[in-house]
């Protein structure tokens, strides 16, 4: 059968973009926005603001006559000089002709590091999955008892399920007749979801851990006999296409009626793929998985059921449930074996999650009688404080910052973001990602920078960098690298001629200095107002945990230097990685864990930050950064 | 956007057809059976061999030359003369051309007569769902307890469910907030599974009940807080087109990789699409569908639920489960609320199904202590006897011959089937279904007939037709009647100029009275083999039910007279239309009844005939017609 050429049946009203470096061509209709099309191309672009033409961090260089012209929001945004040499924003500029696209590193989120690996607390394995192997009797005519029947009678009776899922009644009568009537039962919980034929060729049961966080969703592959970690996959969040932060995706999920479905479908998309691919790096089949955990915070873990997230951001601030949730991964449309159970840890409040839970769980925080606090910090951040009898959490709104965002030339954790700079000689010296060149600044290196400027005594403790007329001040090599008056200083960190960006060198600036207060600030205010709620000092802590991608990565003598953290010997500061998608696992491997999230949660005191006056006070003061 | 001309875009490899006097026109690839192509078009043709050239049942008329040249199995079942009349087996046929198709009434199944109707009890509406009307506290900074939180403490504690529905959940904060926080929870059984917002314009509470029968789906679409019945509808089981007979769909279901998942998905298709039409009838919306009930037999409900029947079929019989059954709609396929529950109701053996459970509970045959008599004639026969202490069931191989399959000029219950036949002044008088000219006999026509040629002693108690030379014993207008000899043998009942047949007139042949010999001989043998069983006659029954369309539709006399059932006065023989349909219906609206079918299912002692040397015996003389 021939078919017309493709172009001739879709109409003359498509045009064709191509992406670089990235590769990716796609033909979209003419007028779809340039950010649109890198998304239908797989070219992941930096969108914080949602598309709105707010944050500046999606420019790309287009070549070609196709593009509308720049409307003032663009014009505003880039100046003349940018939109001469071909730069515009992604989420602005729409097609109209053909066009290619140049997608600067600063722009696009590919292959950031995204932290798979966290400290896991050995635990017995005793998982809500359980195969039973089982000895049928044999049918005859004297003995017409149904396929099932015959099993049920040969199951222990405290295994008696209360639930028989369909599948494992459509798998019975091959699996008894293959396997001369031995087979194993899985049972999840009291269902009994599957049925396979014994023998040494029987295949895996596993599970899946799911960390769905703002920015990134991780899924860990285990096995729940051996309690082996099989694969682990990560990818971003797609919904941030429609926001960086929270906040942005529960306007977005409220701003159209498919908005809060759409929001579902990308994240259960990217679980899906993630567990797609841990499924063929492992070589099991998704029917081979039988239990999904999933974390994260409390909006996320809405969006993940198609909950509707908008009362939460509302006084008096109400989520639709933070219980722990249960149900049939067909009901949830998780890609696992349709009767497997997705559970999902408990929240503690509308702005502490699961993921809160699952580090609770994952660092047994009140597991030891001496004070302990805990710190999660991602898109928000979560203060854990154990005071010896008391279990307080709360939530920041540190903002993204440390993911890079609102940061001039702040990037994620990807190829050529610098991570770390330390002062030599009294000038910088500076190490980026893949040891690229220097496109931009992660978290982990604008910490740095902050201590070192500290060090330096270009930052005072105020948050200003030195003036012009304060430069002799600063030491030799530094001097050079101060540029700028007022709220356009800036200190550059790789000059142009070294940089790998198109528009010159790579700097922190006075505006970043004052993101990173607010962010560190709130964080910092959020750990003295637990602490004087458990009435404690910072000296009384036996140990600071730092948990999540931010607090794995950062230097903890620049975070003591920064005041993000009090000040405490470093070998009593301890990072745990990904304890979040740590606690998940263990609630996968463990009924024992599983329990003890659900007592941690209920045990966990919210206290609520914003309506309290000695917060204000306490982040007014927490902003500045400590003397030497 | 222009889109090229479909003929283009689809290449040359397509024929249209056309179909007559149903209509349809559809484009298929050069290839395609006639019979596939009529299915595509909607037109239902009669296939009870399932496409195997054996019945010839599924005769047309082609005009055109776009048919490949007959096979031998064509040239066999249809010779030379009908050929070139363009007669052609639309199951052997095969397009390489455009065609018109004439399609003769007796070809086809459409329009039949579906009993959808059934004698029913009342019983107090006490469901498996119920909505509890709840005021709901109002959230405030003092009191944020999550919106489900609040709702599970205003549920009395009797009604707190073991699982909440992620869609109960989504739609609590809309449905809170939109009627002052005052709805109505949606239990089904212990799932809360809706939540609507309270208030006058609050829509109906539905259920639906399922009767899957081998030739024909009904469903009826009830409310569960009046009782009311809002709509039935009714098709035929597409499935027939791969066998009209259990045993052929077992046969299908195993013999490709993929055949009990289609058969599955045609059922499920058939249910749903029949759901959808209730629905519209009825006004309500397919989420406020609740609960499903099915009942069938049980090769029907393992192909319902996607479970393979092939071991039903082989000794020792044993079916994959014969248990009551309940799971998510969404488990299931059905589209009723994706969190609703179907229920199917307990088979008793392989071959005595949910179908019969239906006709006991919904007779209640065991709740008199005088002993009664059950018989449900459809593909198959069901025989039920309550002896007063014991509870007997069988199943006997009656086949579709009271369909009009396997029946020389059968056919189904459709406009131009003879339906009745009476002996009047020593002649015949017919009456066909619509009146119309007749083009076939139907399974209560042929009842009829075989009484009527015993009265005019046409037809021997020994099943024959008499001989030529004997026909002086026949009455005058009964005497031109029959023509040919030996198995040639047959009666007209229509002449050609009078009948609607492209082929000449309407008989029933010396075949065809033995076809119904072994259908009848069946049925009765299981009677009788019941009542040897209970230690009865046939006159300490009480009453004598007949379920099921056949059973509604036959004349009690001639049931008698051809000895399909016992002689009892015809006051004593009740008809109770579609008790399987029935008795799902009381299984949705009580769980009371649904108990009782339970242990109307456990109580029934299934007798199994085919290893019973006196039913044998008893089949032997059962074939035969009584004298006088």
């Amino acid at each position: 059968m021939s078919s017309p050429p493709l172009d001739a049946a879709l109409g003359p009203d498509l045009v064709t973009v191509g992406f670089h470096p990235a590769g990716g061509v796609v033909r979209v209709p003419a007028g779809t926005a340039v950010s649109q099309a890198a998304a239908a191309a797989g070219v992941e672009l930096v969108t914080p603001c949602g598309g709105q033409g707010r944050c500046k961090r999606c420019r790309v260089v287009v070549r070609g006559p196709g593009l509308t012209p720049p409307d003032d929001v663009e014009r505003d945004a880039l100046g003349e000089d940018a939109l001469a040499r071909g730069v515009r924003l992604a989420c602005r500029a729409r097609l109209s002709g053909n066009a290619e696209v140049e997608v600067p590193a600063s722009s696009t989120t590919a292959a950031a590091q995204i932290l798979e690996r966290s400290v896991r607390r050995e635990v017995p394995v005793a998982p809500n999955v359980r195969r039973v192997p089982l000895q049928i009797a044999t049918p005859s005519l004297e003995d017409q008892r149904s396929d099932l029947a015959r099993l049920l009678a040969a199951l222990p009776a405290h295994e008696r399920p209360s639930h028989i899922a369909v599948q494992a009644m459509a798998a019975l009568p091959s699996a008894l007749r293959t396997s001369d009537y031995r087979v194993r039962a899985v049972l999840v919980g009291d269902h009994l979801t599957a049925v396979e034929p014994d023998g040494r060729e029987a295949g895996r049961c596993c599970g899946v851990a799911v960390d769905i966080g703002t920015t990134t969703v991780v899924v860990y592959l285990l096995d729940l006999e051996t309690g082996e970690q099989l694969a682990a996959a990560s990818a971003h969040n797609t919904q941030a296409v429609h926001g960086a932060d929270v906040v942005s995706r529960v306007d977005y999920a409220g701003s159209t009626p498919r908005g809060l479905q759409e929001l579902r479908e990308v994240v259960l998309g990217v679980v899906n793929r993630l567990l797609e691919e841990a499924c063929v790096e492992a070589g099991v089949e998704a029917q081979q998985v039988h239990e999904c955990t999933v974390v994260g915070n409390t909006c996320m873990m809405h969006l993940f059921l198609g909950l509707s997230p908008k009362y939460i951001a509302q006084t008096p601030y109400i989520p639709v449930s933070v219980s722990s949730y249960e149900a049939l991964a067909c009901e949830v449309g998780v890609g696992i074996s349709p009767a497997g159970s997705v559970y999902c840890l408990p929240c503690i409040a509308g702005w502490v999650g699961a993921d809160t839970t699952g580090v609770l769980t994952a660092v047994a925080l009140d597991s030891d009688p001496r004070p302990r606090l805990a710190l999660d910090i991602g898109t928000n951040g979560e203060v854990m404080l154990w005071t010896g009898t008391e279990l307080l959490v709360c939530s920041t709104a540190a903002g993204p910052a440390f993911e890079g965002a609102q940061i001039e030339h702040g990037m994620r954790a990807a190829r050529g973001a610098i991570e770390r700079i330390a002062l030599l000689d009294g000038d910088l010296e500076v190490a980026t990602i893949g040891e690229a060149p220097a496109v931009g600044i992660c978290g982990s290196g604008l910490l740095d920078a902050i201590a070192v400027l500290l060090d330096a005594a270009v930052l005072d403790p105020s948050g200003r960098l030195v003036p012009p007329d304060q430069e002799g001040a600063v030491a030799g090599g530094m001097r050079t690298r101060l540029n700028g008056e007022g709220n356009q200083r800036h200190v550059v960190l790789v000059p142009a001629e070294d940089a790998g960006r198109e528009d010159g060198p790579v700097w922190v600036s006075q505006r970043d200095v004052r993101q990173v207060q607010l962010a560190k600030g709130a964080i910092r205010a959020g750990v003295e107002t637990l602490l004087a709620e458990g009435g404690l000092q910072a000296e009384d802590l036996e140990e600071i945990i730092l948990a999540g991608a931010f607090g794995s990565y950062i230097s903890k003598r620049s975070a003591v230097r920064a005041g993000l953290i009090p000040q405490l010997p470093l070998e009593r500061i301890r990072s745990v990685g990904n304890a979040a998608g740590a606690g998940a696992v263990l609630a996968l491997l463990s009924l024992h864990e599983r329990a003890e999230a659900t007592r941690l949660a209920a045990r966990a005191r919210h206290v609520e930050l914003a309506s309290r006056p000695d917060f204000q006070m306490r982040f007014m003061e927490t902003m500045l950064f400590p003397g030497e």
